[in-house]
């Protein structure tokens, strides 16, 4: 069964007739058409029992075409209701339209006022969002395959932004090499800015990098990711420049020691709040649980925030094929700031990373 | 008057008890803290007569903090429930929140549904949407002056980007040299991927910039943008490699007229659907009406997805500091395209361009 008749077979058993799929990566995962439309509209319908088509801006439909989608394409030009032409299309189809379903995680509030407004005697109280995430939430072989090459290149940007740590470099100049060198070879999109933080400034852990200097005898925290085929890699690497002082080399050692028993711990079965209180309780018993801000993992495949979500209250059991982070972190406020981090896929019994670079304190020449 | 003053007079006079603002662009043009929370919760909470509060992850609110932000910031951990906090602090208050305004543009349906869970008796019909696009649409002198420094980095880029064309290398390359130009001067942050576009390649619109090799008398489009401290430049100039054949010369020929033509005539009262057909008569009396498949442009400052869009429909009249884009483009499929932009703000009696670099066609050799 494809990917669109099993929405088409989940819209029969839950009783609707239309499924109205606007979220860019969704359509990706039905189809293999990715395209941001920005402000622009771009959707999927998915009828019960009718072929579906697809609606884009007018200068996205050759590329739609291009992609290998064989069912009708319709296109807008700007000073058009892109909203009227999709109910024109789907009214001329003679279909019942009384129950649409809906991405209730990706569909604004003015656009369901605009599509309500062409459809006004439909109801759109389904969502389609739990459907799509337990979808997605089981990697296929294929997709595990993107994610491995990703994660190769995630080893090699990581290996080229230590080679460029120097002490009196802006953390700046250092992400500056490691996504030239990705660049280089054809790599051109990162799953997010590269994170490049030294000393107290890995204490932020949603900071951003900036021109602060490389300081010698401080750790430097690194956390980065790229794109294969929409696929995306992350992983964090925290290293030494000269000699760390000792605090700093004692929550390197307790975050490691998290990071390396939650990943031992990950298989079939166990919990996603199980695993989570795995790396936390290692973290707490050395006492530093309260520094320890944020849930041990997210999903990740075609994006970064995907299911499951590897933290308390998530009672999902690891299924083989799930993908997500193990990456604990301890930020003492101006003091230092560690997280390691390697995105796994759960194997049959166990666990595999996708980024293979050691997690051993890698120490740079101050 | 402040812009939160503002927003409360708003909430006032139009019969509104709290605003829920959670489009993290405008809390920034509201506040100046910018993040990007993805699926975590960013809220800003303004009230008709009270002092507003921020609401954010707990790894967010020491960077709030930092900010400049004085009143209240209130935190929440990745197991706890963003929304009945936000709800237990408004509710704490004692205020009135009968009616609560909220962003229809930003805030999605599941978000909604879950806030209204946590405010049963209130009513969610007020859209705040207008009232910032209109407090954006018109910039001020600080705005404008972030601008004309995001624009000088564009001029810089796209000569970074003319100088690395050379015939054999990929589109890829010659971005990733223009963006490391870019980032060795310590500007890391791109307000889109660059578009590097060679031959026939550039008559794909919203095509990507690809492994396609620069080829000899072919014309090259590129299309950039740089970000400058939350404001944002977006630049396009279509140059030639060798000797392009005569086809792609008139249509750059007839899209620098359009170009030029409507940036003489932007100006103070001309309305944005007038300005787009200015340029669009050009193309269309030289007989290719039909390959210029978008708007004229679009609204630009802190996105390149702002008001006023330029286009047919708009009778939204243009004023002093009304910033947009002014992009023609000419695609001939199989052939070549061709796009020439400026973004340009409103004076009292014309423009002024952000971008700088000659629009007379220029030739790299072959």
């Amino acid at each position: 069964m494809s990917k669109i008749e099993k929405v088409q077979r989940w819209l029969a058993d839950n009783g609707q007739d239309i499924a109205l799929i606007s979220n860019p990566k969704t359509i990706q995962y039905l189809t293999t058409f990715y395209s941001d439309p920005h402000e622009r509209v771009l959707m999927l319908i998915v009828f019960k029992n009718k072929e579906p088509f697809m609606f884009a801006p007018a200068l996205e439909t050759e590329a739609i075409k291009d992609s290998g989608w064989t069912s009708p394409v319709y296109g807008y030009l700007d000073h058009e209701n892109p909203w009227k032409i999709i109910a024109d299309q789907v009214h001329a189809r003679n279909t019942a339209e009384d129950q649409i379903a809906i991405e209730k995680d990706a569909l604004t509030i003015d656009r369901l006022e605009l599509i309500q407004k062409c459809f006004p005697t439909s109801h759109f109280s389904a969502d389609l969002t739990p459907l799509i995430n337990n979808m997605r939430v089981i990697k296929t072989s294929d997709e595990i395959e993107k994610l491995k090459i990703a994660g190769k290149w995630d080893d090699f940007a990581l290996k080229s932004g230590i080679e460029a740590v120097k002490v009196g470099r802006t953390e700046n100049q250092v992400a500056a090499e490691l996504q030239y060198a990705l660049m280089k070879n054809g790599i051109m999109e990162l799953s997010f800015p590269s994170l490049v933080q030294s000393a107290a400034h890995a204490a932020e852990p949603h900071g951003a990098t900036s021109n602060k200097k490389i300081e010698n005898n401080k750790l430097v925290l690194f956390d980065l990711g790229t794109v294969w085929d929409g696929y995306i890699s992350d992983a964090s690497r925290t290293i030494a420049v000269g000699k760390p002082d000792q605090k700093s080399l004692d929550i390197y050692h307790v975050c490691l020691e998290a990071q390396l028993t939650a990943q031992a711990a990950a298989k079939p079965g166990i919990t996603a709040e199980e695993l989570d209180k795995v790396a936390r309780d290692v973290i707490t018993k050395a006492g530093y649980g309260d520094y320890f801000i944020h849930r041990l993992g997210h999903g990740m495949g075609m994006s970064e925030h995907e299911f499951p979500s590897i933290m308390e209250g998530n009672k999902m059991q690891l299924q083989p094929g799930m993908c997500f982070s193990i990456e604990p972190g301890i930020y003492i406020p101006n003091v230092a700031g560690v997280r390691i981090e390697d995105c796994v896929y759960i194997t049959e019994n166990g666990c595999e990373p996708f980024t293979h670079m050691t997690k051993e304190l890698q120490y740079v020449e101050g």
